[in-house]
């Protein structure tokens, strides 16, 4: 089965974007002074089609998979935590499950790939592509068939949930592996800046996991396209992750962006489809080094710059209130002219020197 | 009359503090993981003294008032602006409405000393010190009893509100002036460097400011303590935010500081007493290059980096979700313990070379 790239509009409208750019330049503030937010209150209102921006069901999805890569120690953390992990935020107790129920949010997670078989949960999504890839250092992650597999299996997941906005989080001891090998090799970034700590490794670790990523490299000279690059070096949950991006895209849902391995998937998917990326907010800005040369790569800002190096969805979900108060600022505030206040122009006759 | 300094407690606890460090260390992430918010717990904790924080009642004060500096054109905006703007507050409609609708804050709006005569408003607090300061270019912004009265409001406005968290705002054509006089006045930063933009000068204008700011300065050559350069330099809203503010801290509450202005009144109350320091969240960093330079001299790090410059208090708003977020992940996630998830210390085993 070939997964077929979905439909994505460009949300390119001149007349559009006219309109709500008059709309927010007249809102009661010195233009530009509400700064970021306005450009997003823009991009939100281009996706929506509309000047008011209204959502509904937000839902966040956190794909979780295991990477064979961890066997070569480039994480601060055991494999076995992937699935601790997942069993804890299916108890509620995660960061992401805080966030969750902060901002409203309904939490799934996906069982992409975890190496261990999962009890069946309400908020469980079952759609494992395998126990775990194979070691990047050997063997490409995944064959061509899984990659498509997962693909799909992210649209699928997509489709199947409400709403009109939606999150993207991941869990996998090792995947900042994968993300920074899929930076170097779509990028050209060099592989040394694209390797962080990740979870916290020490100075010695982190020169371990630097060796290790160069040999994954050299092993899979070939994988240059987006596809293969993903299958070769990638992980389920961001092949995953990459097809339901797609696929919101594609419905004109807005793309909430976490931090270096939801931004990994969204640079495949942006390499797929251009025009993914104008309904993807990113939302945070990891302390991870190769995430923000994937930013600047993809010349976007992030809202958030808090120094985190969670993953999960928790920055998407941090950010999330700037976004409703983009939409709010935008359906809400008077104008100029409604509230009866004097324009900038007025001032210049005030002005005598001192 | 002369307003007494109200006693503030430091809020340095060595035993709690170790406390609270292991309760944001045990959670199920990576130490230090999230970041600034870790560091912002922390800080909560101590201030609530108690490693569950909790929030009730929070308030928005925004203090109106008019700078008699604003004749010399140092604004993009004429002087009517002000008590448009606060007639647009109390029906509703601008910024700080908005986001306090969104985040559940009383809003109230303090007439410090604008330059017209207001009407009743249940949100209105009316404290008016005088019509507008005086041109500060030619006289002291205030007197010594009308810099008192402004402190003593602050204190009195803040008493009369329920709540553990108060969020500092302000409207005022012109007051970006006086915080730049401020910052340099009180901490030695240039004058050329502590003056910007404001609600949006053009290069003709930023320099006829700056020329303004020069004289301004030089006519208040004594005006060197904390005081004497806030009844000189500065405004009725800055005055009495630091008034405020002193006596939010001494309650042990949560200060919330919006921008460059409510970030002078800061800087003012911090010299007169430094550890109300311990009880304030810097929330945003403005777009305006004086209050980068004072968060730096304060030592803070905010929140927010939206490139923002609208001031009311917008930007405390916007970071309020965040400081929510420090709280509830401090007080509900779970821990490696109670989730029974493997630790960092595990993984040296799985360490072997490539």
């Amino acid at each position: 089965m070939t997964f077929a790239l979905p439909p994505i509009e460009a949300v390119t409208d001149v007349r559009l974007e006219a309109k709500l750019r008059h709309k927010i330049d007249n809102k009661t503030k010195p233009v530009g002074s509400l700064g970021q937010l306005e450009d997003l209150a823009l991009q939100l209102g281009l996706i929506q089609r509309s000047d008011v921006v209204t959502f509904q069901d937000p839902q966040m999805v956190v794909f979780a998979a295991d990477h064979g890569i961890a066997a070569d120690g480039v994480s601060a953390f055991p494999q076995a935590v992937t699935v601790q992990m997942v069993a804890n935020m299916l108890a509620g107790g995660a960061a992401i499950n805080v966030l969750s129920r902060q901002h409203g949010f309904a939490l799934q997670v996906v069982d992409a790939g975890v190496a261990a078989d999962l009890e069946d949960h309400p908020q469980l999504i079952k759609r494992k592509i395998g126990h775990g890839t194979k070691n990047i250092c050997k063997n490409p992650a995944m064959s061509e068939e899984q990659l498509h597999a997962a693909l799909q299996a992210g649209a699928d997941i997509v489709k199947s949930l409400p709403g009109n906005v939606i999150a993207f989080g991941e869990m996998g001891i090792a995947n900042t592996s994968s993300a920074a090998l899929l930076l170097n090799r779509l990028t050209g970034i060099a592989l040394k800046d694209a390797t962080g700590r990740g979870t916290g490794l020490t100075d010695p670790q982190l020169r371990h996991k630097r060796k290790v990523l160069m040999l994954a490299i050299l092993r899979h000279p070939d994988a240059v396209e987006p596809l293969q690059a993903l299958a070769a070096l990638g992980g389920f949950e961001i092949a995953m992750m990459t097809g339901a991006m797609l696929q919101a895209a594609s419905q004109r849902r807005v793309i909430l962006v976490d931090g270096f391995i939801a931004g990994a998937a969204a640079l495949v998917a942006y390499k797929l489809v251009p025009q993914v990326l104008h309904y993807m907010v990113f939302c945070h800005r990891s302390a991870e080094r190769g995430h923000r040369l994937l930013l600047d790569h993809l010349k976007a800002r992030a809202l958030l710059d808090l120094d985190m190096r969670l993953g999960e969805g928790t920055g998407a979900l941090l950010a999330w209130p700037l976004v409703q108060s983009a939409a709010r600022l935008m359906n809400e505030m008077a104008s100029f002219a409604s509230a009866g206040i004097s324009g900038k122009e007025s001032v210049e006759a005030a002005m005598t020197p001192p």
